[in-house]
């Protein structure tokens, strides 16, 4: 027996998956900005469990500051996991109680000294919905300048240009581009230059 | 004093962040498809040192199926992160040994019994390079049609459909898709339809 499905794919003969029960929740590792947990999911249908590991973390925030000229804030920095310098749109955790338009608002700041006179939150998505629990908000900000002194956490270094659409665009396709998550957001933005 | 970097942004006056240097890496917790390492980064020019959790596995692929009409073949499945059923393109980990081709089209197969004549890398990305070493390879084939048997991996529940492209953005749009890896595969497919 199939659960109840918000999920209308508006076609005839279409047996959505089952959605697995959780069972049991243990943390298993804490990792500083996240924590891995063992959950435990039963499938009754098939009267199968499993046990898999999930990595919980705040909610992230992307901020697309976009200039009167329609250039892109973007921001390189190094980034321990690639040990790459990356190219991306600013971003970071949203604190607890701040809303994504906030948060956006307060990364932008913080990471590159711009502001704004308009946020709007454009896309709410999943890093990763196999193995991670958060989800990251995009928030566009238009009409934005260089108002602001720079407010870095302790690790962070960071170049900010404005760089036209276009050729963040090419960044992507060219590899100096790779984070996924400003990929994502190019492909929201598109929507609305 | 920074490193010499391949990176060139072409303007003049940018001062690229420094490029941390590993010193110790250490094992921190086995979560069975990916493992946590605490890995120490030293910053020279301000002699400061930091602790970093990065989270390892194997490289990514998934894999964009494009039926002769111009359809995409689209997966709906359980996943275990987000506690929900999720519309996705096909994709997995790769195999030791297999390029992401021959791993794209194995996990097209794999999952939903499609194949296709012709198969192409069209970009290589990070999921997400502040707090993963991996990497994730795109996968465009074209001319696929329903050929083999599914193979499932034990947890595996997959429903098919062929969709297509403008509908799946619509779904990008609308919140019924949101895998940011998928919605990343769509920005790069429009550039071969």
């Amino acid at each position: 027996m199939h659960s109840s499905d918000s999920i209308d794919t508006n076609r005839p003969e279409t047996k959505h998956p089952y959605k697995w029960d959780e069972v049991k929740r243990v943390h298993h590792s804490d990792c500083r900005i996240f924590e891995v947990e063992r959950v435990t999911f039963h499938h009754k249908p098939r009267n199968q469990s499993g046990e898999f590991f999930v990595i919980n973390t705040k909610p992230w925030v992307h901020v697309i500051g976009l200039t009167p000229e329609k250039e892109v804030v973007m921001v390189q920095q190094f980034r321990f996991g690639s040990q790459t310098l990356s190219w991306e749109v600013p971003g970071g955790l949203m604190e607890r109680g701040e809303s994504p338009i906030d948060a956006g608002l307060r990364e932008l700041r913080e990471e590159t000294g711009f502001t704004g006179d308009e946020a709007e939150l454009i896309a709410t998505i999943s890093p990763n919905p196999a193995i991670q629990s958060n989800y990251c908000n995009f928030v566009l900000v238009k009409n934005v300048q260089k108002t602001s002194e720079l407010e870095w956490d302790e690790a962070e270094e960071i170049l900010t240009q404005t760089v036209p659409y276009d050729e963040v665009v090419e960044w992507a396709h060219n590899g100096k581009m790779i984070h996924s998550l400003s990929i994502t957001s190019l492909f929201y933005l598109s929507k609305y230059l």
